[in-house]
């Protein structure tokens, strides 16, 4: 069985940014003409994250609204104590776009159905930059068969 | 290695409604004969999700509860100001349904060992309406060897 | 294609602990030999869970903090009306560990590549119990190619 991988970059924005990177993965299984399988779908940051939901443009505004409120960023966190971590000298205070990480996905496994991502008619997989702007990569790996 | 699918139906209830699919997923495991492998579970709407948790009603009442807690459904969210939109007209008030489903799951995958879902002993597989009543789709995919 | 699975155990402490089990999930890949392809990593109790995030001990305080502040110990929640159910006698009233659970992850998939995961520089596999002590297990299980 093929087993085949793609890692892609995204450039993120200040703060929270949300990125539909649907049309990459698409692409991808095309170019490798994987007809029934899965792909993988693998943030590779703890402060990026993946969700599949709707792209609706005052949706990913809401979702950040939300992120904001479970976790403040104006909240106290141990983390952010820098002066009592060994870090480099450019290291954010990040603790609260840790936690909206965890709060969303690191892995996502899609199914793919004669050649198509199987997703649901207002699905996308969206990518999270949590504490941006970065330039930042997502794993992409599809294993199935022709 | 044989991939095999199907999709299962879910009539579900007004609001939020919770279903234990474990027992449509091993009848599918059972038809497959497949002896080692996984079984991904996709919820393909973006107003359900997943959870992989205990099925006892009491705690399901306790999870509504908790998500709407999360996310109210009388917050004031972007995406419910349906004339800034182009919807149709029974366009749903739904925004705190898409986050309560962004922070459960969309795609789980589920170990299969000796022809039998290697769940732990109080383990179900949980399907979340969101935002019923309303005929729902679960994708299920088996893969793995006879 | 080989589907190899293994149980690993952790002994946990007081309420909630969390554990870096990358170590181990590492050791198992090696034992394995595969290099191309994917570690299934399955929490088997409806009070652990999973995350994949940094393995920062002043941040896993921070995560402890906030779980507990999204679903607090001392709320009201019907699943811990134990007269009101059939429960062993040493039934723990652990409602929010569940719904903390659901918060966070049952499964997450990591892509092996070249006999490594392929996990980003930051990120490690932690195992949550959010209900301790105990003796918990979590399963993998490696499917891929030599």
């Amino acid at each position: 069985m093929p087993i085949i991988h793609k890692i892609i970059e995204v450039e993120t924005s200040e703060g929270i940014s949300i990125f539909n990177i649907t049309p990459q993965i698409d692409e991808f299984l095309q170019d490798t003409g994987i007809k029934n399988g899965q792909v993988l779908v693998f943030s590779r940051h703890t402060t990026t994250a993946l969700a599949i939901n709707e792209n609706e443009e005052r949706l990913l505004e809401d979702v950040k609204v939300y992120l904001r409120k479970l976790a403040p960023e104006t909240d106290k966190y141990l983390h952010n104590d820098l002066h009592l971590r060994v870090v480099p000298e450019d290291e954010p205070m990040n603790a609260h776009s840790h936690l909206m990480s965890m709060t969303l996905s690191t892995s996502e496994v899609v199914p793919i159905v004669e050649g198509k991502l199987a997703l649901g008619t207002w699905q996308s997989v969206l990518f999270f930059d949590l504490d941006g702007p970065r330039k930042r990569t997502v794993f992409l790996q599809i294993s199935g068969e022709y």
